[in-house]
């Protein structure tokens, strides 16, 4: 075979296709035509060293791509580190030995330690496509994995990337499962447990479906962009911190394997306790706290679903050397008054500020989490943590530390509020009975959250409340009049977003 | 929302992703944007009426599409019927019911037909993305599939398209689970059957992984891309046919749960059935023979596994009303000497026309398919049906009946030497002890099988066999003098495609 039959030079697609990379080829490609490669063919690309494979689409009757080029994907690009003209190789991939593990774990066999390394290897590597994830997570669903197995996993996925090392110090970290509209206590609880003179490295993720993750809100105040050098400083010099965990390498498989459990919406208790569990063992936590809300339309939707995961976190956490506590909460109700990434670093900074107009659900579960992870401390007395926390709370230390925190991130910085806004009014008069949660996150959405920093809705009546017909039941907060417009429209149009029942 | 908010002009991107509808957008395109659109999204796009949900791609940095068109993969375009500059509604789809069938069944639950005929017209619809498709696959993966569940999702897939009526008359049909290379006796069954006077309406499908399917076979002799109308237009004048069965509208899910099962790799008792009954059942047939060839490098790998697929066939048959007969062979080797479509074409028509150098294997296996289905015919004499076969062979019955269904097909043709040839020589002396059929395809795809009709290997020489150093092995035959440079390399680099034994 001649040196230049199997190469091509590559060129940048600009196409973004998430995690999953893409080669785009001519149909009248000679690799193509000679390799029998066809639309949706998996394929090896290699250059300088570095490996990928991914999945071909054919183009044709395109003008934008030669037919002795290959296209790649951003997530092709970036992972062969390609430059515009390079030659890389191309060539069919061999099987992956984990592809024989997972066809074991869908006829019902129990799979060891070795075998979930090896899935978790081929993962990180891409050499397992999104069929062969989708058919990990479907033979793991429900029930199907054991104490054993999820251990392993557990541990697998934890040494697939770094592990932060604290010099054998007690270190906490919590965790919600399933997260409520609004529902941001933690840049509260690391503040008052920081304060408390404990250690808290903590990470959060960034909104995918939601208006705002943590990140999206602790963003707004400070950088959370954070390397592991610069979390390490962060921590040690002021005992916590509320850092964007994508960027660093803990348990790096879990966003992998949480792409494609998200769409297909299945339960796995095994699953989701090896990717809570993982994080926590890889950024060096010693003690952990798991908040479970239960409501439902929550994640977890009824009390037993609640004990049957508490066992299995419990399990796992002791093999692998982790304290854990449970805290099973209300989730029926979004949390707070603002929902998108600055309302909500407004309603966290009227909380630690005391501001009289803090919204108190928030202050409350802050003080029940920060509570029971004081608890947890060696330094501690238990059943006193709720008390001091609301100490450390009411005294200014809390809000003295988080300001710490936030300079020591990179700078701390006063939410803007958004240029745009717009109240909606009831449409008539009388009882609100419920709000719907995904609508109304759905309206900040379109307003621009979690992208547009200020976007967003501000509650101003909630369930209980009697209003006269034309009372103002939310804003609609935007960066930009066409968003606000868009996100109105359609909050006008979907009037079940506030229930209102006429009977008084 | 004003009308336009939510639509955008459509464009078509050349792209091919074979059966999966992916919308290429860009990133500051103002649907993305007010939607939150994000790579990997789902989207409904609705047209005149039509809807497709599509995978988007997100496009930034490339100038072949602007801010607000959406560009459509080929499978998006042509399921919309789309022109250029149509204007489209763009939305986020409802999750199709289904889906929690597919959840329930992952989580170990039993389904009922009413869900298996959810799941198939999803499907249909394209509803069901590539993830849910690759986790219902996994989910009755192995023996997951009761005998029930097989009947229900076999009945379910056959009536989610046409079924073909004969008028209550006998209709035989035959069935190979896994090919071998080069055993291509489907046109040569089909012409004694329907010599012997009965119906036998095959569709056969195109390659997709190996050098040549039946219906590539047969198209170099005939064109095979016939429409329901014209099949039975055959089949009533010359009593069979055989024809590609990917244009008709026979069991229209099999070929979308195929493309799912085949990168995966599962063994499923369960779909394989259902997949060959309801194409059966769907065709009309009443009778019919299933030919499980058993090698170690076949489909099926032992004498168990063929037991245990023949149970569930021959439960599934009787509950769906079919006469079902079984036949096992030998699946350790390949058959005939050409591999490749006009190569094994040749091959038949030696067999029909009795040449002295036909290939003996090939004549053979057809003799006993053919009389198997004769043993099963009402007119025949049970035990008498390879006799029969062997009459209508050698007295050239079976040959003018295959020119005639050739013609009524749309006409017969010759097959073609290809213009380039050369030879394969064994590099050593000593005695042929086995051959490599997966080296020996890749050698003949390299030379352009499918695609280029006249392309692929000619063995010269088989297991058991002695030769002389620089005797030849096989000759590679290509359409283009690169194709023959390209296959010839490779299999020079291959010797292990002939294993050769020095001791005598």
């Amino acid at each position: 075979m001649t040196a230049h039959a199997d190469m091509l030079p590559l060129t940048r697609a600009g196409i973004d296709t998430y995690s999953q990379p893409v080669v785009y080829m001519h149909e009248d490609c000679h690799i193509c035509r000679s390799e029998g490669f066809a639309a949706m063919t998996r394929i090896q690309i290699e250059l300088a060293g570095r490996r990928v494979t991914a999945t071909l689409n054919v183009v044709s009757g395109a003008d934008w791509l030669g037919v002795d080029t290959a296209a790649l994907s951003e997530a092709a690009w970036t992972g062969l580190g390609a430059s515009e003209g390079a030659l890389a190789r191309f060539s069919h991939p061999e099987p992956p030995a984990s592809a024989s593990s997972i066809r074991a774990k869908a006829y019902g066999q129990t799979l060891d330690q070795a075998a979930f390394a090896g899935i978790i290897a081929d993962t990180l590597d891409n050499r397992l496509s999104d069929l062969d994830l989708a058919a990990f997570v479907t033979a793991c669903a429900g029930d199907r994995l054991t104490l054993a197995e999820t251990m392993a996993l557990t541990r697998a996925m934890q040494a697939a990337g770094e592990t932060l090392d604290w010099g054998g110090a007690q270190v906490l970290d919590k965790h919600c499962v399933g997260g409520l509209p609004g529902n941001r206590t933690t840049p509260i609880v690391v503040a008052i447990v920081a304060a408390a003179g404990q250690l808290i490295p903590k990470t959060s993720s960034r909104a995918i479906t939601s208006p705002a993750g943590s990140a999206d809100t602790m963003e707004v105040m400070a950088p959370v962009d954070l390397d592991t050098r610069a979390l390490r400083r962060v921590v040690e010099a002021e005992g916590g911190c509320v850092v964007w965990g994508g960027k660093l390498n803990l348990s790096p498989a879990d966003d992998l394997l949480i792409r494609i459990e998200r769409p297909l919406d299945f339960d796995s208790v095994g699953q989701m306790v090896a990717s809570v569990l993982s994080k926590k063992a890889a950024v060096g936590a010693s003690d952990v706290l798991i908040d479970i809300p239960v409501g439902p339309s929550a994640k977890v939707r009824s009390a037993g679903d609640a004990e049957t995961l508490k066992a299995h976190l419990a399990g796992v956490a002791e093999a692998i050397g982790l304290k854990l506590a449970v805290h099973v909460s209300d989730g029926t109700a979004p949390v707070g008054r603002g929902i998108g990434p600055a309302l909500e670093a407004s309603d966290v900074l009227a909380v630690l500020r005391g501001d009289p107009d803090a919204p108190a659900d928030l202050r409350a579960r802050a003080l029940d989490l920060a509570g029971l992870l004081l608890d947890m401390a060696q330094s501690g007395v238990a059943g006193r943590g709720r008390d001091r926390a609301a100490e450390l709370l009411d005294s200014g230390a809390a809000a003295a530390k988080f300001m710490a925190i936030c300079e020591a991130q990179g700078g701390f910085r006063e939410p803007r509020r958004a240029a745009h806004r717009t109240p909606v009014l009831a449409a008539q008069s009388g009882t609100i009975t419920a709000l719907d949660n995904r609508l109304i996150a759905r309206i900040a959405k379109l307003a621009g959250a979690p992208r547009q920093q200020g976007a967003g809705v501000f509650l101003q009546a909630s369930v209980g409340d009697r209003v006269t017909a034309g009372a103002p039941l939310f804003e609609i907060h935007a960066e930009t009049p066409g968003e606000l417009a868009y996100a109105k429209d359609y909050a006008n149009s979907q009037s079940q977003a506030f229930a209102i029942s006429e009977t008084p």
